[in-house]
C-alpha cells in the first residue's frame, strides 16, 4: 500500500437509518463485513445514531419508557462493541436523533433525553475497551445558536464522563444540500464560500471545547469547488484545534436513484482533493451500503475493486 | 415451526405490476419461486390484477377487442394456475383494473367489463382444482358510493357463478397514504382513528355480502398506531361476518428508493401486532420480488433468511 | 436465430453519464462485456458523449484548459476502440456536450467549443480502423432553429475530415418526455402526430446534408401511439434519403425507480413495432446496464435471458 494515498479508515455504521435501505443482515453477515472493513485497513466505525424517532439500536430504559420507542429485537450496540473488539477498531457511538424536539427548535430537551441516554450507554458499554468515542449525530450546516447550545452541554457532559473524544459531521449548505426524498439535484440559494467561512469561524469558536473531531460531509459542493472549501475548513481547524477529517461519501448524489453507490472516479478525486487540503484522516458514509465486497448493490461490491486497486497499486 | 407466531402463508403475485419494475422472470424463474414460497408455507397466491391499462395477463378477447389491449405473449393465468396445481396453493383471481373508467367516476363501465371478464376466466380457467377465489383489484381507502356499488355488482355476479371466497385489500388513509411516484414521505390531512372506524363501519355494512375476506395493506400508518386500526379492523370483520386477513407489506415505505425490500425488523414488528389484534391469516406484498430467495434484490433474498430464522426458531 | 426478427446490433456506452448510475468497472469488466454484446451480433458501440460538464472520457487539452474539466483518470476513448477492434466493431464518438452552454441558448459556443474537440479526436484516434462514425450527442426533440444551424455547422466540419457517418437520436416530446430526477410519470402538454410530422419534416429538411442516420429514441410517447409516430418517422427519413434507426430504450419509464431493466414484454412490443414501421436496424440504450448478462442489476441479466431465448427461438 502506498503511504501517499489517503486512504478511508473509519466508517459509519448506518443503523437506524434515516434513508438508506436496510441489507436485512443477521450477526454472521455482519462478521463478515468487519473482516472486509478491517482488510482495507479500516480502525475506526462509527454508530450514525443510537436511534432515531422510534426505532433504537440498543434496548434502552430512557427511550423506550419515557418515548415511546420499540424494543428492539437485537443489540446492535452490544454487537458492534463485541465485532469492533475482535477486529481491534474503535467504536464511536452516535447519540440519539429524536427527529422531533430539535427539529422543532426543542434543543434543550434533545440535550435533556441524550443525557440520559448518554449516561445509560456509559454505564452499560463504557467499559468495552473499544469504545472509543461519541459522535454528536445532530448534523449542522449553518450559525444556528440553539445546536451550538446543544453541542456545548452535550460535549460538557460527555467530558464529565469520559475524555474520550467528540466527532462532528458537519455538510457544507452547497448546492447539493437537499433531502434525500426531494426530486431535484440542485438547490438554490447555496451559501458561497465567503459566507462558509465566516459562519463556521463563529461557529467553530463557539464549540471548540465541546467536540475534537470535525469530519465535513465532502458531497454538497461540486468537485471543482471542494478544494477551496477545505482548505477553509482545515484553516479553521487548525486555528480552534480541533483534528479535521474527512466524511467522504461513497454514494452518489448526482443521479437520480437515491442513493446508489458512487462512480469510484467521484470518490477518487475527493480523496485526491481532501488529501491536498491536508485533512488528518479519511471515514466514509458508508462501507457497508456503498464499497463492500458484500453490498447488497453490485456497484458498491465493484466499488470496492476499484478502490484496492488504487489504494494497493 | 413454532405454533405461536404468525406467518406469512399466501403472497400476491404482482403482474401486471403498476409500480414494481419486472424481474424478467420465464416458467423456470416462476417455478423456481414456487418451490420457495412452498418450503416457507405459502399455500395461497393472488393475482394482483388481470390487467392495467393495455398490458394483460391472459388472451382475453374481450380486453384485447373491446379494450385495444396488448395481445399478451405468454398466458400468465394459465401458468400460475399451473404452478398453483404443482405446489398444492389456492389461487385467486384478481380482476381488470382499466386505469380509467373508476379512476374517472364510470364505476358501472368498469363493472361491465370485468363482469365480462369474469365470464371469460370462469369459463376458460374454472375447472382448475387450484381457482381457489376472487380478488377485488380496484382498491379503497375511504367511503365512496360508487366503489362499493361496484362491488356489490361484481360480488353478486361472482358469487351467481360459484361460491368461491371474494378478497379485497384495502388500505387506511394513513400519514404514508402516497403514490409511489411522489417524492415526499408523508401525506397531509390523513384519517383519524375514529373516522376510519366510523367509515369502515358504513363500507362494510354495506359490502358484508359482497366480499368475504379483508386483507387491510398494513403499511399506511406508522408503527406505533397500527396496533389500534388493526383492532379496529378486527372488531368491524367480526362484527360483519367477515374474515380479517393481513396484508402485510415486505417493502418499505419510509424510504426516498420506491421500493426495496423493507427492514426484517419493521416486517417483524407488523407480524407481532398483527397476531396481538386476532389476523385469521397473513399474506404479502409480496414475496417474489422483496422476501424470496430469488429476488432481484439482496436485501430480500436477507430479508427470506431472516424471516426463516424467525419462523423457525 | 431467425431472420425475420429485427435484432438489437448496436448499442451506446453510457459513459458520462447524466443519469444512470456507473457500475464501476474496469477494463477488465468492459473487455467481458464487449464479448457479452458480441454474442448476440452488436456490431456497432456508440459513446453516448465525450463528456458531459467537467468530467471527459479522454484526456483532451482543449476541455481540460480551455473548460477546466477534470483530468480523466483512464482513456475511455482509447480503451473503447481497443474493445471495438478486438471484437470486430464499428465505434461511434459521442460530441461533448457542456451541459451549459447550448442549454442556455449559446449555440454557437457549443459547436466552436466540439469542433475542436472533433479535430483534436480525429487527430488522435481517426487512424483506428474501429473509428466508425460520430454521434451528436445533444438531443433534440422540437423544431428549433439554434440547434439545427449547430448540427449544421458540426455536421459539415465532420464531413470536411472524413465521410463517416452522421448519427442523431431525437426523442419524441411525447406524454413521456420527463427528466429522470422529475417524479411525475407523464408530461402534459405533449406533442401530437400531426406537429410532430410537421416539426420533423422542417427539421430534417434542413440537417439532411448534415447527418445520415436518425435513430429515434422509442420510450416517450405510449405503446399503442408507438407505430404511428415511427411511421412518420420511417415516411420523413425516406424522403430526405437518411437511414431510420431505432434506439430500443431497454430500461423502464413507467416505474417510480428511475431507471431500471425494461420488463421484456415491452422491449419485445417496441421491437415488432419498429420491424413493422421498416427500420434499418435496431440499437440500444443501452446494454451495459440493462440487458447484459454482466448487469448490476438482476433484472438486467434476465433481460439477456429473454432477449436471447427471443432471438433464438
Amino acid at each position: 500500500m502506498s503511504h501517499k494515498k489517503l486512504s478511508i479508515t473509519g466508517t459509519f455504521l448506518d443503523e437506524i437509518s434515516h434513508d438508506i435501505n436496510h441489507q436485512n443482515w443477521g450477526e454472521a453477515e455482519w462478521e463478515k463485513d468487519f473482516s472486509a472493513m478491517k482488510s482495507i485497513g479500516i480502525d475506526t466505525v462509527i454508530l450514525i445514531r443510537a436511534g432515531y424517532k422510534r426505532w433504537i439500536t440498543y434496548p434502552s430504559s430512557t427511550l423506550i419508557n419515557q418515548e415511546g420507542c420499540y424494543q428492539p429485537y437485537q443489540d446492535l450496540v452490544a454487537m458492534f462493541l463485541r465485532l469492533s473488539e475482535q477486529f481491534d477498531m474503535q467504536f464511536y457511538f452516535g447519540l440519539y436523533d429524536s427527529g422531533n424536539y430539535w427539529v422543532n427548535g426543542a434543543y434543550e430537551k434533545e440535550s435533556a433525553l441524550n443525557m440520559k441516554v448518554i449516561q445509560e450507554v456509559w454505564d452499560q458499554y463504557g467499559d468495552s475497551p473499544s469504545f472509543g468515542g461519541w459522535y454528536f449525530s445532530h448534523e449542522i450546516n449553518r450559525s444556528n445558536p440553539g445546536i451550538i447550545e446543544q453541542y456545548a452541554v452535550l460535549g460538557n457532559f460527555c467530558k464529565s464522563l469520559t475524555d474520550l473524544p467528540i466527532l462532528i459531521s458537519p455538510y457544507i449548505d452547497g448546492k447539493k444540500a437537499l433531502m434525500a426524498h426531494e426530486s431535484s439535484l440542485t438547490k438554490a440559494g447555496h451559501i458561497s464560500l465567503e459566507q462558509h467561512h465566516r459562519e463556521w469561524d463563529e461557529i467553530l469558536s463557539q464549540v471548540k471545547d465541546a467536540v475534537d473531531i470535525v469530519a465535513f460531509q465532502d458531497g454538497h459542493v461540486d468537485y471543482h469547488e471542494l478544494l477551496d472549501f477545505m482548505k477553509v475548513n482545515k484553516q479553521l481547524c487548525d486555528k480552534y484545534g480541533l483534528a479535521y477529517w474527512t466524511n467522504c461519501e461513497s454514494f452518489d448524489r448526482d443521479m437520480p436513484i437515491k442513493f446508489l453507490p458512487i462512480k469510484w472516479d467521484k470518490m477518487r478525486l475527493k480523496l485526491e482533493i481532501a488529501q491536498a487540503a491536508g485533512v488528518n484522516k479519511a471515514i466514509t458514509f458508508e462501507f457497508s451500503h456503498f464499497m463492500s465486497p458484500n453490498s447488497s448493490f453490485a456497484q458498491g461490491r465493484a466499488l470496492f475493486d476499484r478502490y484496492k486497486e488504487y489504494i494497493d497499486d
